[in-house]
């Protein structure tokens, strides 16, 4: 018997709970041995709840018990996250978490801590919820140098944007009705605003490259302005506006990362993942590219790769698993200097506005969208840095939004 | 310095040698040491390639030197592959193979061999080519039970179906097509005939569901039988056809695993898994749908699975790696009592045909080509088991085609 405790009795805490009781016998198999919690700790109380019995409010109590191996840490946040966590492993407990907060600020150093002492931390459920990607990163895709990691990593923004792509609504209806759904929070900047993404796509990086990227360092701009009417245009294209968290090795093997909305075709293995589903794309040097697809959010899936990362460090009580992440920090490419196509919108009609965009642009394809051209003109610019693209737009008044291109 | 033998220097052996070459330096952090190709076992001769220098013609010198730790076959077949994994296992060598045919038929006491010494008996490779699936199978989805695996596993059957779809070609245009490609064999059967599939769903069923899953038992349907008169319905549906080798636990936790055509709609997964590109959906009875998507096949994204398996090996010498997939022999069910819903044609126009379908199969949900409404009539089946279609296919000359359909 291995005896676990589980740190905040949330979602995701009642979720592990619920995935241990109904697949124990297989999980024990896989496990090499039951896996018992034996603590749960959160600050509330649970009347009537089983879980009563396994409740206590001090952090110490479980610290300080030698039988509990392996930590739990699904209470999300910074702190006391960060503290608790660290303070088990000092305590020679493993750690299993999947909070993106605390992996994408500590990730480096608490892998560190972890390797010293012959324990694990672990992080599956971090990104991407149940969809393994942590574990293929560092494993699996070992042969390759990664070129490129382009996420879906947020549901609520893929939930919106679907159905705005599908429903034809605009951004604040798209917005209350994933509220109501229960995708959406009531306060929803962290996913709007892309922060959440940038979260993930930071850890994604860092394990890529084996270098800490620092989330701060990531250029990020949500979905907030985007409309029905960039919508209509990417229909007309037959694209879809999908929010991307990417990091790219360019020709020169620097590295940028940004957290934009983009346009993309058929042709893109991300094209199809829609509503509160996430994906990951990996482009290898030699493996060429691969995706992988499925709930990025949600009570039983992200337990279920919380789970299975404790039926890991349940395999590997001594030893540990070798992660790549250096707390050495990699110095990204300037953003302004990558080079996008982008779309553009522009308020006036095509012959109102022909000449000058000419004269900003060069030759651009132009995309009709017949409801609307008597009021503005659409169009897909060539390759420009996104320099270049901030001058133009700052000093153009009539651009009324722009949106980069991958096809 | 970690010393490797290659066995079979044909399209992956050269991959593998070139994977080393090229990413040498990253695969040396991963693996904890540099992997050092010692010998290359060949019956050929290579006048001209550098490969010469370790090429030898005799497994024995292999087997007898110490120095090499870590044996990779990727000759093909079962024998004479079978026979030197063994006695490579038996002298204490770990393995790491890509062959689909040794693995389904002895990769459960060739798995007992390895974990006995200590060892590792690695297959990444041996199904869906660069797709990291076995050790996500066996390593990422520990917490679920598995409801359902089902993959597009061969990439020439399914570049076959696509150009049928995208360019309306029949089947023996679009063979011929992918025969000059370089995507389909002189002699296609393995492919077209399903048996290709059918060995990797073996393997995949067998790891999902930790005992024996024989490939002679799979019931196996190629897609010699498709026509473009099929693919002009599955467009008038809004469907695809594609070839599916799947795994499915029923509800009285029964598995019946099948290999056959099924038309999918938009909704699946699967649905965007194109041209050669390989896709593989596993339900799990907590983490939902995820799926795996990559290329299937290819001398690059192959040999990058070999050499993580390499890598694998290499930080796993004197420990086995657990994997459950007992010599014990899974039980299926009977095909026969298996149901699907089918898509029908029948010889015939409609008015001609109404009572008589009605009669066969109760309400049936018509699909209407204008192009063939004259001569033929098709319709979609309520759920019937296997054995009531084949009774009435036998007794229904008219019949012109059966598919399954899941949706």
């Amino acid at each position: 018997m291995i005896n676990i405790a589980v740190f905040g009795y949330g979602t995701i805490g009642t979720g592990v709970v619920e995935v241990l009781n109904t697949n124990g016998e297989s999980i024990a198999k896989r496990a090499g041995d039951r896996i018992n919690i034996k603590y749960v700790l959160d600050l509330r109380e649970f009347p009537g709840d089983p879980i009563m019995e396994k409740l206590v409010h001090d952090v110490n109590i479980i610290l300080e018990d030698p039988e509990v191996k392996v930590v739990v840490e699904v209470m999300g946040g910074v702190e006391p996250a960060y503290t608790f966590v660290k303070k088990a492993l000092l305590k020679g407990k493993s750690v299993v978490t999947s909070n993106k907060e605390l992996v994408a600020k500590h990730g480096a150093e608490l892998l560190d801590n972890a390797k010293e002492r012959d324990l694990n931390f672990l992080f599956e459920a971090s990104v991407g919820g149940g969809i393994p990607i942590i574990r293929p990163l560092n494993q699996s895709l070992t042969a390759d140098e990664i070129m490129e990691i382009t996420g879906i990593l947020n549901g609520t923004t893929n939930y919106i944007l679907s159905k705005m792509s599908e429903e034809g609504l605009g951004f604040d209806t798209a917005l209350k009705n994933a509220q109501n759904m229960g995708y959406a929070e009531r306060n929803p900047a962290a996913d709007v605003e892309g922060h959440d993404s940038c979260r993930k796509i930071a850890i994604l990086s860092s394990l890529a490259f084996g270098m800490q990227v620092d989330f701060e360092d990531i250029y990020t701009e949500g979905i907030t302005n985007i409309t029905d009417m960039d919508i209509k245009y990417a229909k007309a294209l037959g694209a879809k506006i999908k929010l991307f968290a990417s990091s790219i090795r360019e020709k020169d093997e620097k590295v940028y990362a940004m957290v934009a909305p983009v346009m993309i075709k058929a042709n893109h293995p991300l094209y199809s993942v829609n509503d509160v589903f996430n994906g990951i794309f990996v482009r290898g040097n030699v493996i060429g590219d691969v995706m992988f697809y499925g709930s990025g959010a949600g009570k039983l899936p992200t337990a279920s790769a919380v789970v299975a990362d404790i039926v890991d460090a349940a395999k590997h009580l001594n030893k540990n698993i070798w992660t790549i992440w250096s707390s050495k920090k990699l110095e990204l490419t300037d953003i302004n200097q990558v080079q996008h196509k982008f779309f553009v919108r522009i308020s006036g009609n095509a012959a109102e506005n022909k000449d000058k965009v000419k004269k900003l642009f060069g030759e651009v394809e132009e995309i009709a969208v017949d409801s609307l051209s008597a009021e503005e003109y659409g169009f897909i610019t060539p390759l420009l840095s996104e320099q270049e693209m901030k001058g133009i737009k700052e000093s153009v008044a009539e651009i009324l939004n722009v949106i980069r291109v991958r096809f």
